[in-house]
C-alpha cells in the first residue's frame, strides 16, 4: 500500500490559516469542540514559536527518511511537514540540511511523531519543530513510504491539506473544510476571554462570573 | 467521599515559608531527612523560578477542573495551588484565565500532577507551574472533587497548609508543623556547604574533607 | 566485582577531542557508521553546550554517590565524568558542590544515566550535564562501586578513556583508538554538507542532488 | 461535537469476519499491506482468545463510562465494542456487569484504549478484552461522548463497522469495504506459509528458499 | 528520619479482613467512595490470587532489602508485607527465601512498589506478590529504612495496620478504622449487583435499569 | 560498519551451559557478582521456561529482520538467538516460521530487545522468547546489519558465544570465559540456600541466621 505520492492536494486559504495561528492551540482546540489535539508528548524544540500551515503528510518506515526528500518537492508556501512513522521510532529523521531545503520552499515547520536532530542549528535558523524526541540517531533511505495520504500522528487523524496549528501548548489539527468556521468560533472565544480576564484580574471569582454556586450546592458540595 | 471544602486551614508563618524558598528544594529535602519530594516527572514550565507557599490542595476527577474554581476562593496571600487527580491525567486543567484569578488573590504558583496550558502566557505573567505535562487538552466541569483534603500528589502525601517548596530541582513538601525546625536545619546546611564549596574550589578533595579514605579501604576499595 | 579503581587510563589527544566537539554529535555519529549514541532520554540541563572529553567512568549502586568522590580524584584536564548506575535510578547523585570539585580539576561535563540536582547553580557555573532526570532526591554513601571500568550507559558501551561528545542532540561515544580516524571522516562530512547546504538553500531538491528519482521509480513510487 | 449516536451502521458479512478471525492478526496485517495495527501496549486479559467482529465505536471522556451503556443498545450479534477515550486514561471503564449485558446481545469482545476490571470474572465468562491496563479504578456517568463515530484508538483509525481482528499478537483493524479482499489475500498467505513451514522444518534455510544470498552479497555482506 | 521500627501496631479483626478479600478489589474500592487504589502498574505475579491482610509497612532505600528481614519479625498471622522504596526502583528485593520466612510467620502476600524475583518458586509455593516489576536484580544490606511507618506506595497512602485487599484487578487500601463499615457497604453492593446481573443477562439494558434515557436526552444526546 | 557475519565463534561447553540453566537467573546473577542482567522489561512470552545457550548475536536496523535469516545459518545445537536493534523498536521481527527454522538447527530460544509475533504458535511449539514487546507489526528486508558482533542488548553487553541464561525472572549474560567458574559459585550458593531455606521454614529469623541484630543496632535502628 506504501509508495504513493499525491500531488494535487487542496489547502485552506492563507488568511484563515494565519488567523488560526494567532488564536493559538488551546483556543482553536476548544473552538472545534475539544478535538484534534496531538498527544502531550509532542513538544517544541524551542519555546515561543506559534505557527499554522497546511499539512503535507508523510507516512515513513521506522528509521528511514527517504520520503522526506520526496515530500519536500510537494511543499508550497505556508505548508507544514507532518511525519508519522509506520511503527514507533525516536530516530532523528530530520536535521538542518532538510530544514534548509524545506525553508527554501516556504515550509513553516515540521511536526514529527519521531526524533529530530541538529536542534541547535534549527533553533538558530528559526525553523520550529514539534517532535516526540530529540536524537542524533541517523536514518537510512531504503524503503518506500507515502506522501499526502491520511495518517494517524500522535493520536490524531491528519488528512493532507488539514491545517496544523502549533505552539508551546502542543499541536492541533483543524480539518481543511472546517478551518474558516473554526476560526470564527476561535475569535469569538478570544473576545469573550478578554472580558473575563479583566474581571478575574480585578478579583471577581469564577464561581460568580460563571454562576457556579447553585449548581455546586445542588451536586452536594459542602463547606466545612 | 468527594464534595467537601475545608475552609479554615492553618498555615505556617510567612517568614518561615519565605526562608524555605531561599534555601531551595535540594537543601530543604536534605534538611528534613530526605523526605517529601514529589516524583522526578514534575517539571517547571520555565526555568529559574524558586518559590514556597502554603498548600491549598485540590482532589479532582480526571479531565474535570471544576474544583479549581472552588479552590481559588480559598486562596490567601502566599498560597500555592496543588492539584492531584483521582486517576492519572495529562489534561490541561489550568491556563492563563485561572492564573489571572489566582494571582489576584495572592497565589504564588501551581503544582499539578496533570497538565497545564497557555504556558507562553503563564511565562509572560511570571506565574510558575510545576506539572507532569504541558497539554492544551480541555477539561469539563461536571463532577465534584474536594478542596483542602489530604492528597497523594506525584508520590508525596500533602496535607492542606503544608509548605510547598519548588525550584528547578523539583518540588518538596514540608509538613506545616515542622516548617520552622526544617528551616533552621536547612540554614545550618547552607552555612556548612559554603565552607566546603571554598575548599573544593581550591582543589581539596571530598575524599579528604569528609575523611573517606579509611572507610573506603576498610570496605575493600582497591586501586589498580 | 565492584570495588576497583583503575588509575592509569589512556586518553585520546586533546586536539582530536576538541575537534570532535566542534563537529558535534550528529556528524560524529554518522562519521563512525551510525554507532555510539546514548539513548534519546539523555538530555542536557541547559541548551547550547557542546563539549567533548575523555570518559572517567563510574559504576555506582542505585542511590549511592560515594564513587563520585573517588572518581573526582582520577580526573585530569579535559575529562568528562560518566556515571552508569547498576540498576535504574533517577536520584540526584550530583550537585553544585561536586561540580565545584570536578571543575577545579579540569572536568568539562557530567554524563549520568540517572538524576542531577542544583541545576540552577550548575547552569550559572556553566557546568553542563546530560542526564536521564533532574531530581533533588538525595543519595547515600554506603556501598562500593568501581571507577574506570567498562560500563553500559544509556544503551551504549563506554570504556574509560573513550571520547564523550555531547551537545543538544544527545551524547555519542567514540572509542579512544578510533578518535583520530573518526575526526577525519567527520571533517570530510562537514565539508560535503556545506556544499549541499548552499544548493538546498538555492532551491535545488535532494531528489536531484542525490539522484534519487530513478531509484524511487524502480522501487515503485507512483505520483497520483 | 460529542453527543451523537449513529444507529444504522453497515457491517461486513459474518463469514468474511469469521474467516479473518481464523487467519489471525499477523496474517491479516500482512495481507492488507502492513497497516491497521493498534499499538503494542494493547494486550489481552487472558491468553488464547482469537476473535473478529464489527466495531461499535465509543468516544468517551476520561474516567466516564456512560457511553458504554448507550453503545450496548447498538450491539448486534458478531459485534465488538471498541472504546477510545478523548484523553489518555487507565481507568476501569468496564467490568463483569457490562460484559454480561454485552454478551446477552451477541458481543464478542471489548477493545479499549484504557482500563478494564473484574478480569477474573471476565476470564471465567470467556469474554475477551484487549486493553491498555487492568485497573479497578471506578468511573462516573456525567458527560456525553459519542457512539459509532470514527475514532483514533491506540494509534489506529477505526470507523464504525470496520472489522476488528484480535488475538495474542494484538489487534488489527480491517476497513469494512476491504474485508473480503483482505480475507482472500490472507488465505493465500496461509497456503504459502504452510509450504515454507515444511521446508524450514526440514532444515532448508530462508537464505535459500527466498534466494537471498545474491542480494545480500550485492549489498556488501561479508563473512569473516 | 529512617531507622525506626514500630512494634505495637493495631490491626482490624480477621473476620472483617477476610470478608473484604471475598468482596474483591473493585467492589471494596467502590464501597469506600472510589479511594485507596494503588497505581495500575502494580500487577500480580500469577493470576487468580485474592487476598486481604493487615499491612506491615516497609520504607526501604533503593536496592537495599535489609529492612525486609526486620519487618518479617513483626509479622503476625494474617499480615501482608507492603514495601515502598524511598526512590523509584525495579530491583528484586524479595525472593523464595524471604517468602519461606514470611510464610512461616503467617504472612499472606507481598505488595511491593519495586521488583520481585524467584517468581516461579513463589508461584509454586502459592505466595502471591503484587509488584511493579519482576527482575532478578540483587540488592544490598547497607542502609537503614523503617518498619511500620506511614508510606506512600504506588500513589496510595498506607498506614501500618491498614487492610490491604488485592486480586487480579490490583490493590486497594482500606483504613483500619473504616474496615468494618466498608465491608458492610461492599456486601450491600454485591447483593445489588447480583440482581442487576440477572436482569442484564436476560437482555435488559442498563439504559432502562438505571433509568438513564431521560437524563441523556436532557444532556443533549442525539440519535442519528 | 554493518554488514559483517562472524562465522567461527567460540562457545562454552554444553554441560556448563546446561548447569547454568538449572541454577536459574537469580542465582547465576548473584554468583557472578550481581552483573550481566538484561533490563526488567525483557519478559517471557509464556511462564515456566528456563534455558541457557550460547549467544548468536544479531545487530539489526529498526523494523528490518533480514539479518535473522543470516543468523539462523550460523546456529548450532544449544544456541540462543539474541537480537539488539540499532535504535529502539517494538516491531515483530520474529514469528513461527523463523522459529521453525531456528528449532530445526537446534536453537533453544530467542532473546530480542524488540517485538515478537505468532506467540500462540510459539507457545504451542515450546519455543521460548524473552522480548520487550509482543506485536504483530511486520518488518522489511532492505538494510544490512551484522551477525556475531558484540551488542548492547537491553542494558547488557553481549559478546557472541557468551552464555545466555533465561527464566521467569529475566535474562542474564555470563561471559563465555567465566562460565565454568560462575557455575561452580552458583552451585555453592544453591547448597547454602537449601540450608537456610529449612531454617527459615522452621521459623528461624534472617535477623538471627545472618546475625544482623548487632549491626542494625550499631547503625542506629530503634524499636518503638
Amino acid at each position: 500500500m506504501a509508495g504513493e505520492v499525491f500531488t494535487g492536494i487542496e489547502r485552506a486559504e492563507l488568511p484563515v490559516i494565519d488567523g488560526l495561528a494567532e488564536c493559538g492551540v488551546a483556543t482553536v482546540h476548544e473552538a472545534q469542540g475539544r478535538t484534534g489535539l496531538l498527544a502531550a508528548y509532542m513538544r517544541p524544540i524551542y519555546p515561543g514559536a506559534r505557527i499554522a500551515g497546511s499539512a503535507v503528510t508523510i507516512s515513513a518506515p521506522p528509521g528511514d527518511n527517504w520520503m522526506v526528500h520526496v515530500a519536500i518537492e510537494q511543499l508550497q508556501f505556508g505548508d507544514v511537514l507532518l511525519l508519522a512513522p509506520t511503527s514507533p521510532s525516536t530516530d532523528g529523521y530530520f536535521g538542518d540540511l532538510l530544514a534548509t531545503s524545506a525553508m527554501s520552499r516556504g515550509c513553516r515547520a515540521l511536526v514529527i511523531d519521531a526524533g529530530v536532530r541538529d536542534v541547535r542549528d534549527l533553533t538558530q535558523m528559526g525553523f520550529p519543530v514539534w517532535s516526540k524526541a530529540v536524537h542524533a540517531q541517523g536514518t537510512v533511505k531504503a524503503t518506500l513510504g507515502s506522501v499526502n495520504v491520511p495518517v494517524v500522528c500522535a493520536d490524531a487523524l491528519v488528512n493532507p491539506g488539514d491545517v496544523v496549528v502549533a505552539d508551546d501548548d502542543g499541536v492541533c489539527i483543524v480539518p481543511r473544510a472546517a478551518a474558516a468556521a473554526v476560526l470564527e468560533k476561535a475569535r469569538l472565544r478570544e473576545a469573550n476571554e478578554e472580558i473575563k480576564r479583566r474581571k478575574l484580574a480585578a478579583g471577581e471569582l469564577g464561581l460568580d462570573i460563571y454562576d457556579m454556586r447553585g449548581k455546586l450546592a445542588d451536586m452536594g458540595l459542602k463547606y466545612v
